[in-house]
């Protein structure tokens, strides 16, 4: 990590700079930042740049009594992030209009996936040490005639990233993930053998980078019932999982399985596993929201960034009623300050 | 409820009698059943008639220090449950070395299975309220030339029942299963609507029957990531969850959906619904499991008799060890005692 942070860290105890990309305006983006920043245990944790709109958040905060923290606008290519201030880079058209309308808008997609954009840029950089982001909608996103899924899909291709693990964190877990928006009919095609290696590769490295285990140990999940149970619900352990495994553990990763998915994250969260790779969305997010709805973070390894987020969506249903729960947010970011710190040492 | 037991149950503060069969005695059944029946909360709950085997209860009460209660031997015809003893119908051959032997055994297979059939038609026949089963070893029963995937099927075929539905119950939850033990490539064609309606009808009655709910609200989940996000993964909600739950609605069943996997446990919990249904067994087994290890029970609805099983298997593994853990036998008789109570009041 280099650059300015690296220097104004130096002088401010070391902590962290996060971006915090507001995400769409007219969600509930801008409150969960507010109401995370207000919190004594997310400001202890990190120095912050808002990627994001200040009359948006100024409408915000008024519409719902939060504490507004005091502001210094800087510039996208001079991020300078002041002591008691929170630094906001605020350099795109953004109505503050926008703000708790709870649906998705042109204006809205173009905003929030450009603030995006200048975050990981800022990362890149290494003006700031890790991205939060808070969510966008993939409509909206695309109304604005910038076609994207997702976050992860951003990350990777302005990073240059070849392998993005979407990684569910909370309730004691980590679940890392082999495919994510992927049909249930479609599944069995997309469990390779490479596409699991691959996935163990970088949640082995990434684990050890990021949160500071020497030698993590990973369980890695079936597709199926019971593992499949010696081939008889599905094949899929035996031509793609097991090789994985096997080729992983002779290049050094420390990983068992396939492990039957209900029995894994027992076994995980009794501290036998570091982190669980299961094979596709709900797998991962059935245990994670379970254990931990409103808590759980979603963390994307594999990209030369630290990216964290919150694992909920825009929530343009109640973006006017002042009720979101920052919980989430409050822990993505404690948790990519523990990683931007975990990341540095090296 | 009919017979000798509802006069007994009478005369005894109308604890219930509950048959437990012992599972494979080479395994962990008879170790679990023992301190069960040794814990004050299960005998509280009910008075017990085990089918099974006195030697091998003998046996590895001495091995592990069990206490041994009073057993007194009755006839599958005649089954009498004294107070502050237990009765034990012990008429099939089941050597007492097959004890903490841990591996399969034709014997065992044989044995195991006749207790579950004799259990099955005590129920029936009134002569005990409910059947709370040890696990079975699949392999040893196929060994001793009964052809039967497991238990459900068992009693199924037995009972003459249509529609038997699995039901995880655990950690706050009730979880009913549309598929169990089928490959994730073979799921999209499993998920069919006659299916999905099936389960929501014997879910609707079985839930109002047993566990005492009037207007039972059911969840019903999804099969793919975010419930399809309308069609974008996966077509099944469309084509077979969603028409389902319109018509079990139109039959008066109260059921909403198809509902996220992630979030519908989180509702759940939260006492939004009072079941879930769940299209496949992760989907089921992750959250109960996850939740509850060690103390999950496993219900079959849709049976004419009440019927719970712990979550676990024969656990060949620690069959000699003395470590079982007895949570989820005590849970599944204590369910038993409840279902068996609230199925009479009606």
């Amino acid at each position: 990590m280099q650059g300015l942070a690296w220097n104004v860290m130096k002088k401010t105890a070391k902590k962290p700079v996060l971006a915090l990309t507001m995400g769409d305006p007219c969600g509930i983006g801008p409150e969960v930042i507010l109401r995370a920043l207000a919190a004594r245990r997310a400001r202890a944790a990190a120095r912050f740049v808002v990627f994001g709109s200040e009359a948006v958040l100024r409408r915000v905060a008024d519409a719902f009594a939060i504490s507004l923290p005091r502001l210094s606008r800087v510039s996208a290519s001079n991020v300078r992030v002041l002591e008691r201030t929170v630094a906001i880079v605020d350099d795109v058209p953004c109505p503050a209009g926008l703000a708790l309308r709870g649906r998705v808008t042109k204006k809205g997609g173009d905003a929030s996936f450009r603030w995006v954009v200048a975050a990981i840029d800022a990362a890149l950089a290494g003006s700031v040490d890790a991205v939060v982001t808070a969510p966008i909608s993939k409509e909206a996103v695309a109304k604005a005639g910038h076609d994207w899924p997702g976050h992860t899909e951003i990350l990777a291709a302005r990073t240059g990233a070849r392998k993005p693990v979407m990684t569910m964190v909370g309730g004691g877990l980590r679940v890392a993930l082999v495919t994510t928006h992927v049909a249930i009919a479609d599944l069995p095609r997309a469990i390779t053998r490479g596409n699991v290696l691959r996935t163990l590769r970088v949640v082995h490295e990434d684990t050890k980078r990021y949160f500071g285990i020497r030698r993590p140990r990973l369980a890695v999940c079936g597709l199926n019932p019971h593992a499949g149970e010696a081939g008889r619900f599905g094949t899929e352990e035996r031509t793609a999982i097991a090789p994985a495994i096997r080729r992983a553990r002779r290049e050094g990763v420390r990983c068992e399985g396939p492990v039957p998915a209900d029995v894994a994250f027992t076994l995980a969260q009794r501290e036998k596993y570091d982190a669980v790779v299961a094979m596709y969305h709900d797998q991962a997010t059935i245990p994670v929201k379970t254990l931990a709805f409103d808590r759980g973070v979603n963390v994307t390894l594999g990209l030369p960034i630290v990216r964290t987020s919150p694992d909920h969506g825009t929530a343009f249903d109640i973006a006017a009623k002042g009720i979101a729960n920052p919980g989430s947010m409050i822990a993505a970011i404690q948790m990519a300050a523990r990683m931007a710190c975990f990341g540095r040492r090296r």
